[in-house]
This record gives C-alpha cells, structure tokens and sequence, in this order.
C-alpha cells in the first residue's frame, strides 16, 4: 500500500484540448503502461458527445481493447444521462471503466456555461444519473471551480462543502476538488480540506489542482497536510477546461505527474509510483503529443537526493 | 512596511548563463524599473573577473549610471578579495552598491569545484573579506547547496547551522540559504529555518530557491510559515548556477517573480510590489533577452481573485 493514490488525468483531461487524435493503440499503451508503473487510478476516458469532444469517439473501442490490472480503477468521465446509458452498455458487454466521474460547479456562472443548466438542474441530473448508475461501478463527485471562478471570483467554501455533503448523501463514496482555474491558495486548500475531512470523514477526498499559475504543488502539499491521501495529476502538465475560450487565459495545466512524483517521494512519503519507469513514460507522452511537455522534472531529472539516501 | 521583502535577481543570478550580454542601458532601465514597482532588494550586478564570467564586465558603469531610490538595497556579489576592492573603490567613487553577497558552499566537493578552495580555505577568504568591506555596506552571507548538493547528495541541516552562525559571529546580519539544485522539501526547509531563527534571532534570514524540480514556491510557502520574510526570485524564472555544467541538469532557475507575488499576494501577504507593473515589467525582461520566459502567471495573468475581493 502506498502513502497516496495518484491517479493519472493523461487521457482524458490531458488530451480533452490537444489539437492531435491519438490513434486508439496509442492511448492504449499510454494507459497500461501508467498502469504497469504503479498508478492505482487512471483517467481512460470520457463519454462525452462524441460531435462536441471527437478526442473521445473512441471510447468504448478503447476500454473494449484495453488489458487491465487487478485493483486499479479506470475512470470514465460522464457528463450526462446518455453518459451512463453508454457506460452501462460497455459494462454489460464486459470492458466497462469501473469508475465513473460526475460533474457539478460550485458557482451558477460556470454551471450556465459549461453545462446549460442552473446548479438547480444540474443536481437534478447528478441524481437521475447515481440512479441509472447503479452498484457496478465506484462513483466521482467533482467539484470544479472550488477555489475560484473565472466569472465569479471567490467562491464561498460553505458551497463546496454543501456540494460534497450531497453527493455523500446521495452514496458517492469518492469526491475531487477541482482548481479548475488555479486560483487555489495553500491556507484555502487546508482549510477546506480540513473541514470535509472532518465532517465527512466516510467520504475519500480527491485533489485536482491546475497549475495555471504554478500553484499546483503548493496546493498538493498544503491537502496532503490536511489529510488528503488522493491526488490528480497528469505526465507534462497537459490538461486544461473544456471553456477555457471563456476565459481569456494563455495557459493552464494539471500538475505534472513527475513533478508531484518528485516532491512527496523527496518528502518520504511513498506514491507507489516506480520511479524507473516514471520518466520513460513522460516521454512515451511527449512522443505521443510529438512535443516536449511542460513539467519541470522532465528537464531536470528526479532529485539525486532519491538516489542515495535511505527511502522511507 | 510590506510583509515581505522580495529581491529582484533577474540582473545578476538570471542574467549570468544566459547567452545574450545585455547592454548597460538595458540592464539600468531594468533594475530602476525592479526599484520603481517596489523591490526593497535588488541584485544588481557581480565584481566578477571579467575574464570568467564577461556578462559583468560593466558593473562599475552600470552602478554609476544607476538611478537609485531611498531605501533600496542594491547588491553586488563579490567572489573574493579583489572583488571587495573593486565595491569599495567604486562606493569611494560616490557609486558603489550598499548590499555585497558573499558565498560559501555548505559541502566540500561543491566548495573545491565552485571555489577552487576547501571550506576551510574559503571560510579564512570570508574572515579577510569581511574585515576588508568595513562597515559601509550591508553584508549578506550565502550558504549554497543548502539543502543538496548534486556531489555529495543529502546536506546535513547542521552544517548549515553552522556555517550561519559563522557568519553571524563575522558580524555578517543577512544570510541567504541557497537551494542550488532545487532538491529542498517543504518539511526540510520549515524545520532548517526554524532552527535558525530561532537560535540566531539577530540575523534576517533570505531563501534563495531554485525552481529546478517545479519545488520553489512551496518552499517559499514553507520558509514563510518557519518565519522567513525575505525570499530571493527573479522575473520569469531565470537564472541558474555557475557550475552547471557539471551536474549533468538540463534546467533550473529561480522561482519566477510573478508566480511568487501572485502566490503571496493571493495568500494575502503584502509584497509591496505594485501589481499593475508586474507583467509590464516581465514583459521588459523577455523584450531584453528576446524570448517567452517560464514562469507560469506571465502566460495566464495573475489570479482574478486578486481583484474582485478585499485585500489585506
């Protein structure tokens, strides 16, 4: 058992806005392989409407084709009622993802713009969708935007902690905290991470930090102090938000796997991540984007510290 | 009185490596530009042999031609005794700079192939350089390779202990702890600082972190919460370190300056620096070395929530 569960955003959130259609055979060697390195949870896919997102008209060829390891959960992200129609019929053929991620935003803004729907409505269809759902799958709350809006500005924690008291009430065992747009700051995060934690302590809380302004590992190490232990991530920084057009930003990014890696295997505290394998499979990435990504470890190696001192 | 106390290294530790050699009007226009949007400290130049290191060449003219403000420190680094000479003929001159850095190593490979000396050696430099300077400048002591060294792997935190308090003893009232190859964790640098301010009251303590492994603004957020109010950064990231040809590392620099004061800013922790003028200003650094630089709020701007709720 490892110290943290980090699951690896690549796939989906990472390839939601590259320009570059991967062919099905290389997403599938980019998610066993993260598989085969040590991640507990990856983000296959996404059943998004394949006209809106064509990235991921590929979805159920996909999880039909991909070996799977015993004990790791492949996430497939729902945004709707057909969403799960479709996650159901790859389930019942036998090559569903076993996790499955749900969508709500912590401010009405967002929830117009990103999902149609006023917060109202779309708590509406969260619960029609646990529904349909069913037991065969283990379910995702995500609360995007809970640190901050773009169009709102500061969002008020007793709304995030309200979010996730619902999906806890409605049997949503896993819920993320999304910083969708990077305006999380350290005191923030312990705070509202400290509070759920305590509240809700039946519920595993997941972090999933933008590095759009570089505040990403900050933010990993500020919940991981407040009793975080699930963590997002993404080789490269790739990633982004599906609006992003909205929001007059040059630039965002999930935190960058070898670089999280990095920092809590130098604070001792195990990812369960093979370090060996870790910058071979960056670079399988970035070879796959046909560019170098963005992280900082990917240029400058793991921390020689890694290598010669005892390993807790 | 801001919070803290930032100093500006773009025009010394950023501008060393780089192959462009900027012109005196540039590097002038640039550090009165540093002054005006309200850096207390900033590195302005190096008395380093023009022979090793040419970019430094112009550091008498640019001090003379230096517009200065009341109040901030403009600090030249001084490898030697020739270099101490040199600051004191130029500050008889009626030009000189009021902060001199000195440098020792906290391990002794990096000592002997940094300095060419033993620690030994290079501390009995210190002792006669200190005593040469007198008491018209202020004096800030750097420990390199304060929380690794790329030869010699983890750095024993006493050393470091030690080595402050020798400056400390020289009568030496600053002291910069370097994370010269960016391996510093959170949880090491908070217990470090904390040991020092609280054994060595009387000196200011400055980080000085390389964001070599993406680690440097969590490290400032830990120096912060140890006590440490003065931080080293420099626009856009950049900057490195002298010997890096010798670690094998094919990237580092300093935590950017914009990322930091958004960071702090969005902490609440009042910089002092002048947010309208921080991007123009970044965009000046890029314009003098001709290309995008790395830091991350160049790229999306500074978080919106800095504008849309009361700051501290």
């Amino acid at each position: 058992m490892s110290a943290v569960t980090l699951c690896e955003c690549f796939a989906r959130d990472g390839l939601q806005h590259e320009p570059a259609q991967l062919p099905v055979a290389t997403k599938r060697a980019l998610i066993e392989r993260f598989a085969a390195i040590g991640f507990q949870r990856v983000e296959a896919t996404s059943y998004a409407n394949p006209k809106t997102i064509p990235q991921f008209a590929d979805a159920s060829e996909l999880l039909q084709q991909l070996q799977r390891r015993p004990g790791v959960y492949y996430k497939a992200t729902c945004a709707n009622q057909r969403a799960i129609e479709r996650a159901l019929s790859d389930a019942q053929a036998g090559w569903g993802a076993n996790e499955l991620s749900l969508l709500v935003s912590a401010t009405e803004s967002h929830t117009q713009k990103n999902l149609r729907a006023s917060r109202a409505e779309q708590w509406q269809r969260i619960e029609q969708m646990v529904q349909a759902a069913g037991h065969g799958f283990r379910l995702v709350g995500t609360v995007s935007m809970a640190f901050g809006c773009p169009f709102e500005g500061a969002v008020d924690p007793r709304i995030v902690i309200e979010d996730v008291t619902r999906f806890a009430q409605l049997g949503v065992t896993h819920v993320a905290l999304g910083d969708t747009i990077g305006t999380a700051t350290p005191d923030h995060v312990q705070h509202v991470c400290t509070e759920l934690i305590r509240s809700l302590p039946e519920i595993t809380l997941i972090t999933h930090f933008h590095d759009t302004r570089g505040t990403a590992l900050v933010n990993c190490v500020a919940a991981y102090q407040a009793g975080v232990r699930y963590f997002d991530c993404a080789f490269g920084g790739v990633g982004g938000h599906p609006v992003k057009i909205t929001y007059g930003e040059g630039h965002t990014g999930n935190v960058a796997t070898e670089d999280l890696v990095n920092l809590f295997e130098s604070m001792g505290i195990d990812t369960g991540i093979d370090l060996d394998g870790l910058i071979d499979t960056l670079h399988a990435c970035e070879q796959a984007l046909g560019r170098t990504l963005d992280g900082r470890v990917g240029r400058s190696g793991l921390s020689p510290l890694l290598f010669n001192q005892p390993r807790n």
